[in-house]
């Protein structure tokens, strides 16, 4: 039975371009085969504590003796990491806030990136690496190659580091640009360009779900 | 009466490079005269929320009719704005962690860049235009010009990109390279670096607070 673990991290519940993208993922999926289940985690409907000691940042062995962590949050921990051990395709709905992820995502990440336990640190340990997953980049602007702010883009080159780099992911990306194009004055030329964008993101999301699921 | 806005976001509230960084920043500025005052706001000990809303995003002006935003949220809002409103200097902890900031410091980002309040969007609004920032910034590894990990840096240049293009402010950086050089064995042999670079920050603090504070 394929498992899907899929994330969202917009702070907007109504009218969020990464969620449409995300759930048309999802919805795809879930008519592969009755067999195609998913698990579910909104990380900003309900939102991981920030992280509560910088000693969650190494596997349990690599810690000093002195160095210890509240029970809850190591147990929170493991069950993050647990749940992406579990999947067989990650689904990760990541808007652009600031040049970057949402602060609930960057939790996230804080959690399940541990040298040692996750990623290699004193052995070559990658556990998720090969796993794919499906990051879902939602902009106001634009950041792609050739791109005036493609240096200010902080956001799709930091997940990569993380998830394809340190973690070994197989990593999709679907970019959806210029979504502020309808509400920005100085993007308004773009609006039929983010249009197009939306609908080749569309695409690539049905595709995927064949690629990955089928 | 000069006033510092003095931020942390160190989860570790022992062993922290960036935390006795900005302590030796705030000492030095206590020293200057009896009217050198701080303001303190400790982002890992007194954890601010993360954005219940993309809403809070917006200036009130910017936003449509039907978005709404709880009462407490944009109070918080309000008031962490008006703190770097009250500075003449602000002080911000920075480590690097997993190659961004920490999710705390990304959560009071997200609440302090507002476009049409802080940063320009349909006027030219910048009202910390000038401001002097001093920008802490400890990072376990070397991401320096010329490094091969250059350009996994996030955290300096998304700071950059909010703090000094946004907001206009005059950032000012103090770098503290290969803290984690006595922890991390491939880091052995730049263990006397590392202390060197630690030296140099704490030099370049010190000429910091005779330069903004005196």
């Amino acid at each position: 039975m394929p498992q899907l673990l899929h994330l969202d991290s917009s702070a907007d519940l109504s009218g969020s371009v990464s969620r449409s993208l995300t759930a048309r993922f999802a919805a795809g999926w879930s008519a592969l085969s009755p067999g195609h289940d998913i698990v579910r985690r909104d990380l900003h409907a309900d939102m991981l504590p920030h992280l509560p000691t910088n000693v969650l940042h190494w596997a349990p062995h690599l810690r000093t003796e002195t160095e210890t962590v509240p029970a809850d949050a190591e147990d929170l921990q493991n069950r993050l990491i647990a749940e992406l051990q579990a999947a067989d395709v990650v689904l990760i709905g990541a808007p652009m806030y600031n040049w970057s992820v949402p602060s609930t995502l960057k939790a996230w990440i804080d959690y399940i990136h541990v040298p040692g336990t996750t990623t290699p640190f004193d052995t070559a340990t990658q556990p998720f690496a090969g796993k794919p997953a499906v990051v879902v980049s939602s902009r106001g602007g634009q950041y792609g190659p050739g791109t005036p702010d493609e240096a200010d883009d902080h956001q799709v080159p930091g997940l990569q580091r993380v998830l394809r780099v340190a973690l070994g992911m197989e990593v999709h990306l679907v970019i959806a640009d210029l979504t502020l194009a309808p509400r920005v004055a100085a993007l308004a030329p773009l609006v039929a360009e983010g249009a197009e964008r939306m609908a080749r993101a569309e695409a690539t999301i049905d595709e995927l779900v064949i690629q990955l699921g089928g």
